[in-house]
């Protein structure tokens, strides 16, 4: 097992960690070899189950919800897109390593690590060098000096070919968007504003990836870019539907987030634009929707110094877990610095007719981690009091719909059970078991989230009515084995 | 755009491209810039709709039905998975340049191009040397005799970390499969035999890809592993419901398939085993499920010289197009090959217990290529009959569900159609159009593939009713709106 160990970590974290590998969430992987690179995991079957969920969840709330496109492009993407972008020149990471024994350090991070100075996201490197320098940062295994700064890019190479053409795999998934965007724009006849999303995998060459699905090297993006006339932001109707609801914002400078209505934060200029309201709403709403409570949410603003380089107004969902503050989805109005860039490295012109005139797009995008926002839902519905774990996940999460169980594991009660899990399995995630006691099995199943469990036993072979346990309540009912279909839909709906 | 030119493409080839580029099918990935690497493509909005609801039957038809699990790895895995499996050693191109002008070439399929020749896919480099030279096949744009034998390796090499540590980039999705399947087996309490499911994104570094979505670089397998005690094929009592099943085989030395039953192939020894005939039976109704005609369905069986480097047993499931057969899915009995493989070179026991003996499991596959699947799919439906496109999609395969329509653009109509659009869209893959001539709207929903289009007229501003057209037999009924929801889950029902 490739599982790194991290100082700082939870026991939640820990139990999550337990359960993700005994049950089939997901796993370290190449796990089997000691050469498994770490930051690279692969989803267990009831790990993917969820994902599929969740995934449906965001497609149902935010891309149909709003009537965005959704495209699903290549990975490997040419160099040109990655020089238009800045990534070949900005998104790089300041190393330098120990003159004793060699080991690799991220300065930005170990300054911060050993002094508790914070290092603004764009500072240069001989400024951190002089940082280091005055406060005596050494290596944290030998205690040697640092040497050999220089900047490490984050984006995975590849070589094209019998002539190994340089290319990359991409670092976001939003750049087929931008690529793509001008056809897209004119196939589906699409006037501004509009969004184009996508769910995808995404690579960085993380100098130490950790904490599980927190940090990862290869890793799911589910990402939305708004294209928007930047003079007409104010001009969006579709707003009026989430004015009286309320954000929590944390400014730059607080230490908490305030809930205020999108009309209230606007009247202030706390937001720039009832565009970027209706989005924050948006995805707040979302991870509402995916259970998390309210007040375990934050859209906390970024300052100067923490904004990715490309990003005029930033802010960062984020969830409290017992880990703390974890950043989920980056909200960040991107200007027109990714269809600027893209016109100007390929001649092929980006501008659109709106209002009358000819304007470069600016963007606005939600920028979601999938995984790292499957281990915070993971962690808010795992429950682990007196002495048992219970998976709380809303059914339409549930990587398991229902279980179906006989009573005992005799005929005719597992013949029955097995033609009731052979009817549903084919529209439902369903399993059959029947192996160890029932009250075992209840547990068993509660543990990894399913919602109900559906018994058979001698009644059912009298009335053909089975027992549907409820996971939350563990309170019983009795039901007509015709209506399961029905009755299921009806409990795996959506709110 | 990049769009490969190639020989020997037909005419429904290019149209069915041509829809494609211009209706948000798919479309060459990086295509404004001219370094996009060739092979790499992006599905728009429509293909990837499509895609999904392709995968949604393969999940239902084959992974659900057979209760398999499924799970979702790394792209990215360890140098010692592809020491294990092979790949570092076998999975190698024969190439050779010019000495003049130094273009690539592949040696085995030039050598097919240039002497109609068949080249074994065991034929060592020299022995293509001596053919090459006996046969005098040059250089195809200067004449330029052949120089710089070698084999070159099609896997994608990835740097990990700052000290770019090798790992790959998975040329086939299976290996997650093989290296987790312990893991698996023990956490989800199976017993062989079973299956383990898997689909996403492989690699190849093709010499020369071409034909859009039927040679990629980057391309998605829809891959199914099934783990089986090798004494006991025949001990499958799941065969039984398919015994009467006919499948369409096509026999070493055969030039046509012929119909014969599962039962009748087994009695006959055509194929090694009542699991395989299952498999076999349960892939080719796959297809037809998906809408090809049985008789443009084959499994051919490969023979030695053909296999791929790991296959004991091998039989292809092809598509008859215009292009010629196009192989769908590779049905290998891979033997203990990938267990046996990673349990030497990893140190970990993968045998397991079966009927009262440790063994290692031996494997049968359904190796399936998405995006190829998705063009025969595409090209068996595209109707090009009396000058007009209609692309005859089954329904629950078609990228929209339906297309709402005001018969004219004006209000109420229009707001009346909006709401209708607004009551369906979350849950089903919708649009409202209110551009052109309904005409012309019907013919564009028509060109891609949307089984039904829903007017809102006159009438319904007085009785709440809409005309629904059909797009196979432009035949139009009146029905109530409140009923569209549950019409509709009728019409686009799996059959």
């Amino acid at each position: 097992m490739q599982l790194r160990q991290d100082k700082g970590v939870s026991r939640k974290f820990e139990e999550l960690i337990k359960l993700a590998l005994e049950r089939g969430f997901f796993t370290s992987a190449s796990e089997i070899y000691s050469d498994a690179p770490a930051g690279f995991w692969d989803y267990g079957p009831l790990g993917a189950a969820m994902k599929r969920k969740f995934i449906e969840l965001w497609r149902r709330e935010l891309v149909r919800r709003d009537c965005m496109l959704e495209i699903d492009g290549a990975q490997i993407l040419s160099k040109s897109v990655f020089k238009a972008s800045g990534h070949l020149d900005s998104f790089v990471d300041p190393i330098a390593r120990c003159s004793k024994c060699g080991a690799i350090y991220r300065v930005d991070k170990l300054i911060e690590e050993r002094t508790g100075l914070h290092v603004p996201e764009r500072l240069n490197l001989d400024e951190m060098r002089r940082i280091v320098e005055e406060n005596d940062v050494r290596c944290t295994r030998c205690g040697g000096k640092l040497t050999g700064y220089y900047y490490f890019n984050m984006m995975f190479r590849i070589g094209i070919g019998v002539a190994e053409a340089d290319a990359y795999l991409r670092p976001e998934t939003c750049q087929n968007i931008f690529v793509d965007f001008l056809r897209l724009y004119k196939t589906m006849r699409r006037k501004l504003p509009f969004a184009i999303a996508q769910y995808g995998k995404s690579f960085r060459n993380e100098i130490s990836p950790r904490q599980g699905l927190l940090r990862m090297r290869e890793f799911y993006q589910a990402e939305i870019e708004v294209f928007f006339n930047p003079n007409r932001a104010n001009d969006f109707p579709k707003a009026d539907a989430v004015m009286d609801y309320e954000l929590r914002l944390q400014q730059v400078g607080e230490s908490e987030p305030s809930e205020i209505t999108c009309r209230e934060a606007l009247s202030q200029g706390l937001i720039s634009s009832k565009l970027v309201a209706y989005y924050l709403a948006l995805i707040q709403q979302f991870y509402e929707k995916a259970g998390i409570p309210k007040e375990r949410i934050r859209l906390r603003q970024l300052g100067e110094d923490e904004k990715a380089f490309y990003a005029v107004e930033a802010w960062d969902l984020e969830v409290e877990t017992s880990l703390g503050w974890i950043e989920l989805v980056a909200c960040n109005n991107r200007g027109d610095h990714d269809l600027g860039g893209h016109q100007r490295m390929s001649g092929q012109e980006m501008e659109v007719l709106d209002d009358g005139q000819k304007i470069l797009p600016h963007v606005f995008e939600l920028s979601m981690g999938v995984d790292r926002s499957l281990y915070c839902i993971l962690e808010n519905f795992l429950d682990l009091e007196n002495g048992k774990t219970i998976l709380r996940l809303p059914p339409y999460l549930a990587p398991i719909d229902a279980a179906i169980l006989p009573l005992v594991s005799r005929e005719p009660l597992t013949s029955k059970a097995m033609e009731i899990y052979d009817e549903l399995r084919r529209d439902f995630d369903v399993e059959y078991d029947d192996s160890g006691s029932i009250g075992r099995r209840y547990m068993r199943y509660d543990e990894v989230g399913v919602p109900i469990c559906i018994t058979v036993d001698y009644q059912t072979m009298e009335d053909d009515t089975v027992t549907i346990r409820f996971r939350d309540s563990a309170h019983q009912i009795r039901v007509d084995v015709s209506d399961l279909p029905c009755l299921m839909r009806g409990w795996l709906a959506y709110p």
